[in-house]
């Protein structure tokens, strides 16, 4: 068995702007870990419904403000940004319980959307309501406030939206309690 | 105005694993800048219809392959790679003729999928065929042969599949000439 690393050399980024948004915390941390199984269904739920209105800022430096001109155009854009406030020794995670749920099977980091990840470049797909100079206004960004953001792209139709996907039982029972009216 | 910069420290990535594929070479390069505008469409056109059909190769440092338990059961992914051949006097570029067409309106870096950004994490959308111990089948990669891996997410309903969006004509008419039988 090959065990020798693959060998590839660090790679550095500066962030081009911060994440201001009323989330102040992230969604779930340490002291949820005494919540029973409901308490954080419900937390987690309560949560969601109020992000996904949420209007959060992405306050590009003015340095970079020119890289914006178009984006105005995009109803929907990705947002590549950093968790500044994960606990760096949670990087080394290998499994968890998706949303700390324990009645949800354990899954590789890879599988799941976890922050806690090896290199957390967290990537949220947002609507994006306004453009005004270096300042974005976007809704349903999950971002804790303070969150340096690495990149924008735009959302688009031939890379980004696919359809039919096949999910494990586990996403889909999330994605249906999230979203169940 | 405000013009000094927000001040966010760097980030420090480790890659954790490589893109093996046949893509040798990035779509566009130096040398393309003598093709006529028709030349460039054409290999724009031929090009991506061969890679949406491209199988590639993700090999994960072993160390992080228990990461992977469970990927397999979703049937796309997100790739997050660096375009390690991208020369990096690049990452300045603050406007661009979106694939380099000088038919198209020029476009702020952000509104485009230029591989020449700030911070070059590319994002893919991508079917996953199998996985083999450390190493993922993925088809439709765009990736570079021994591009860096910077990390793996699964495709979700909730988070990624977003309908109906708007685009700029320029990116519909990119999006229209791509994939027209």
């Amino acid at each position: 068995m090959k065990t020798e690393p693959i060998g590839c050399s660090p790679i550095q980024l500066t962030p081009v702007g911060v994440v201001r948004s009323a989330i102040k915390a992230p969604m779930l941390c340490a002291k949820d870990s005494d919540l029973t199984l409901t308490e954080r269904m419900d937390k987690i739920r309560t949560e969601y419904l109020h992000n996904q209105n949420l209007v959060s800022e992405l306050v590009i430096e003015p340095c970079w403000e020119e890289l914006l001109d178009g984006i105005e155009d995009f109803s929907h854009i990705l947002v590549l940004y950093w968790p500044h406030l994960l606990d760096p020794a949670r990087r080394q995670l290998k499994k968890v319980h998706p949303m700390g749920r324990q009645d949800l099977p354990i899954q590789g980091i890879f599988a799941t959307c976890s922050p806690a990840r090896p290199n957390p470049v967290l990537v949220s797909a947002v609507a994006l309501l306004s453009r005004e100079k270096n300042i974005l206004k976007v809704k349903g960004l999950e971002a804790v406030d303070g969150s340096p953001i690495i990149d924008l792209k735009p959302y688009t139709r031939g890379y980004m939206q696919i359809n039919p996907i096949r999910m494990p039982d586990w996403m889909e029972r999330i994605h249906r309690e999230l979203t169940a009216e």
